[in-house]
């Protein structure tokens, strides 16, 4: 099956002009099919502040009022979203920005209500992502930038968990590709040891996870992302990556980084 | 050559959201493959007001100083554009969202300081639309939907005209298709009499213009429009039409608005 590369940034490296132009000259140089899925950063919220849209908490979560939908549907596929692709086009990287409503690229349900009304909040449906237009663009050497807004088929957009996003395109193309997913964040990988950057552990399968995880040697944070991605590689996902965005070209590579595999 | 339309909306009917949802299911009944282009309205003035961002005006025309240009790329690009995206898909129109950076297909150049500096604006370079890209789209049935910003190639995106984008991607296309542009605003047409909404002039030539420019029965606010107008049929665009955007139905077939055509 032929490769490509699904890879996620989060908030830290879209507030850092200097490190966001440097990873997007190494995503530039991934040579295979590749798509970018990015989250927010500060813009969304200082915006908010801004216009005196109070964030709403629920028990620690984040409440998307119709304001605050305005105003992330405006930073992350306005202002992020077109800042990186008009980057990418300078890097001769064929560069088109998308949220799930374009191309009806992802729907979603609006997110039901039970103790906490999270609002416009979009979870992806099953079979809810638009292989066919991803491949179209493949094929044509275009690379979707991919905002974290999606839509419901019903004319409402709703905000999506850019992590979800990802998770879900790279499962959704494993059935015609073999998909390397890399989540790029502010760590070499996940650590042995959280005080030392150099204790990435270089391989994390579903036979060491438990372990892993019962004998505390992964920090409690780190545990969603690692079940995320062991849940990628059980759907069929070839490889998933957690690292450090400015290594990506060695991640790429199998030289930098925690890889999660599934082992039968 | 295949029939295409290129339809052009302004500020007025997307400041009024039944006029919107009522135009976009008239664009989605055209049949024929079809671009939307649309302009701003007043939400960018709003959120530029809120943030205190001051409106610049130089000789009575505006500057995209650099808060400006980040406003109008969140909002044109933002919220406008995938708001109509995500009504646009419940109609079965398959959008897809772009502003002039997405696969390149818009390159304009930063506007020359001579007397005013007009900040990030951007004037569309010759050969700056990307046809093939466009012809892309026709062929899968994607409809494009262009909000007003440019980029340089030079990682900056610029401001620019949407009835000066709609003018060039018509005349671009028109080496290929037999184009018919559209610009829809809140008149039924080109008026004998401003103060009769029913004078509307049915047809406009090359040779009938001077004359009724001579005589002074076009408005002087009209001319800019016609000009505008003569200069795209000249250059190979098969018919201009002018008129209401809720009469688009009629415009398309021939029975509605100004039709502005070239007589040789």
């Amino acid at each position: 099956m032929e490769k490509i590369f699904v890879i996620k940034i989060g908030g830290n490296i879209i507030d850092n002009t200097e490190q966001l132009d440097a990873f997007l000259q190494q995503f530039s140089d991934v040579k295979e099919p590749k798509i970018l899925i990015h989250g927010g950063g500060k813009l969304a919220t200082e915006l908010a502040a801004s216009l005196n849209i109070s964030q709403q908490l629920i028990e620690g979560r984040r409440i998307t009022d119709a304001a605050t939908l305005e105003v992330v549907t405006m930073v992350y596929a306005g202002s992020i979203n077109k800042n990186i692709v008009a980057k990418l086009q300078v890097n001769n990287c064929n560069a088109l920005g998308l949220c799930g409503a374009d191309a009806n690229l992802i729907a979603a349900d609006k997110r039901i209500v039970k103790n906490i009304d999270y609002g416009f909040v979009g979870d992806i449906k099953p079979d809810g992502i638009n292989i066919s237009f991803l491949k179209l663009l493949f094929q044509n050497n275009i690379t979707a930038i991919i905002a974290p807004i999606t839509h419901n088929n019903a004319g409402q957009l709703l905000n999506t968990n850019a992590d979800s996003i990802a998770n879900e395109i790279a499962k959704a193309l494993s059935i015609n590709f073999q998909v390397h997913l890399i989540y790029c964040f502010n760590k070499k990988g996940i650590l042995k040891d959280v005080n030392d950057e150099n204790s990435v552990i270089k391989t994390i399968t579903n036979k060491t996870a438990v372990d892993l995880k019962l004998n505390g040697s992964i920090n409690e944070g780190m545990i969603p992302k690692i079940d995320n991605a062991l849940q990628a590689v059980a759907a069929g996902v070839h490889k998933v990556s957690l690292g450090h965005a400015l290594a990506l070209n060695e991640i790429v590579k199998g030289n930098a980084g925690t890889d999660i595999q599934q082992l039968f």
